[in-house]
């Protein structure tokens, strides 16, 4: 949940006259986003989603990000079209932060979904990566492998406390795995902009079918499977621990109706899936160690991560993952 | 900004079947409303705000609350009506909790309202008055007078280093003014239900004209220039600590052209604002000393209501505040 920054009703009016969406009827701040501060608005013409970019966002990356929105959503992708002001922009200034209108999209995030869900996401993850082939900005991933050791050594030399149930501790852990990822991390596989943050909250389905994507706020040039791989991290596991190798099957089956794997891609999923773990588990541990007193947000702790790197390193062939 | 209570997808299709509001298209937690978890959801026959209400308000309220909403809407008022289920029941549980379907209102909370909002603002407040005098159930005050000692005595022996500008310190300034108040409350005003919480959140606007009242879970039989005495409290300093006469005046012109004012009420405002002010600085002193360790919500320092009440102490008659 996040509204980080208060807007005032002058400086709403006098944004949206940059705009043609006609009058203001009400604005409401939502609970949705950690790194920017969102609101619902409705006017006479329809419903927006109004994003205000907090620190996080480096202003730099807004014409990748909203560029490659409207790139897909144009090409017919179910993804949220930034509206263009009167004058062509796509974002401007709202109290002092770098701000963006977006359409609306129905639907909502599936806290439970199931196999069917996986497949339709599969085939939206495929169909992400050919549209984005048209696309002619890039962004380099910033947390790609490089960046995994750094990030590490910046999370403190206390981190075992905040894994106790980990043999030798957290710090041994990952340190042994950084050590075999950047010896094992596939150098020549196909790749394109991905999304890079595909988790279910940012995956939106109405009536059981997938209706939208949001959230493209990390989106970057990487190794296609890598995606992939995050997807089996983020919607694969159940929570008793388990990989559900069904969910895993149908997103593969999506995936490939659209754009057939290479076999060195499945063949690099055990190391990939491990690569996608230790990223998450990384963001989450070092915003476990640097919780802002003031926080509206309480940071989840790197367990989950955890898990899944330990179920990835027993993997040794990506059909053990229930890929066909 | 709250949404304490994670729905999931299925208990919230089960509440939504026990209504005739078609199928869900979408739902978001909103940063809306303190004490309660809200939701503002659409389906396809149009768009609801969904409460879940959390521990501080008492399910055996919700008749009245919920009854009185129903009772305003219906009679004209420019408030949100709750919806009914099909068995007739304005609320049932859901996730454990008491939680209510209630129609959207359009418009949103002014954060610079001016003397004309003043104005709207007193016509609705005397009509709610007036209409809320045919409602058949009745509600005790649980912030009256006599609440206010017991509730002063719960914050603790420390609270003179919440305000160390306070002449003698705060628990003095504090224990005399509850003096004062308990010898000279009014005893004979006339009364009904107030909204007991009017402040500039719970009011929305719409093109310049006042669209809706919200957030009844103060409502309560007490004195009617109770509320009026709110009123100039919550919406008529500005930010340097003066009263805007003209705003004060509007909103009494406004009640007054609905509700005439009896002499003894306008005599009785000084003291009725001493009260008010009393009454919003305990519960911010309270909450301010009871931050619980993972608050989601910072709450606001008394400081505001302090600088009022010495405010309302220098004052001897009611013309003072721009009362014609």
């Amino acid at each position: 949940m996040a509204v980080y920054t208060d807007v005032s009703d002058q400086a709403l009016d006098e944004f949206l006259r940059l705009y043609n969406v006609g009058e203001l009827l009400w604005c409401k701040g939502i609970a949705e986003g950690v790194e920017n501060s969102n609101y619902i608005l409705a006017t006479d013409k329809g419903q927006y989603i109004l994003t205000l970019y907090e620190a996080r966002v480096d202003e730099n990356d807004l014409p990748f990000f909203l560029g490659l929105m409207s790139h897909l959503a144009e090409n017919g992708l179910e993804t949220a079209k930034p509206i263009e002001q009167n004058n062509g922009a796509i974002y401007s200034q709202l109290c002092g932060k770098p701000a963006a209108l977006i359409e609306f999209l129905d639907g909502m995030a599936m806290k439970a979904p199931n196999h069917q869900n996986l497949h339709q996401l599969g085939v939206a993850a495929a169909k992400f990566h050919l549209t984005a082939e048209t696309f002619n900005i890039k962004r380099k991933n910033g947390l790609s492998l490089a960046d995994w050791r750094p990030l590490l050594n910046s999370c403190g030399n206390d981190i075992d406390k905040v894994a106790p149930n980990v043999d030798d501790g957290l710090q041994k852990f990952l340190t042994q795995e950084l050590d075999f990822l950047e010896k094992n991390w596939p150098k020549k596989l196909p790749d394109g902009v991905i999304h890079a943050d595909l988790f279910p909250d940012n995956v939106f389905f109405m009536h059981g079918e997938l209706s939208g994507i949001i959230d493209f706020y990390f989106a970057c040039n990487e190794i296609y499977a890598y995606e992939l791989a995050i997807v089996i991290n983020a919607w694969c596991f159940e929570k008793d621990g388990e990989l559900n190798l069904t969910k895993v099957r149908a997103f593969f089956k999506g995936y490939q109706s659209v754009r057939k794997l290479e076999q060195a891609e499945l063949d690099a999923m055990p190391t990939l899936c491990r690569g996608a773990a230790m990223r998450f588990l990384l963001t989450r541990l070092y915003d476990w160690m640097n919780v802002p007193e003031d926080a509206l947000v309480i940071p989840k702790k790197p367990d989950e991560y955890i898990r899944n790197l330990s179920f990835h390193q027993r993997i040794t062939d990506y059909k053990e993952y229930g890929i066909e």
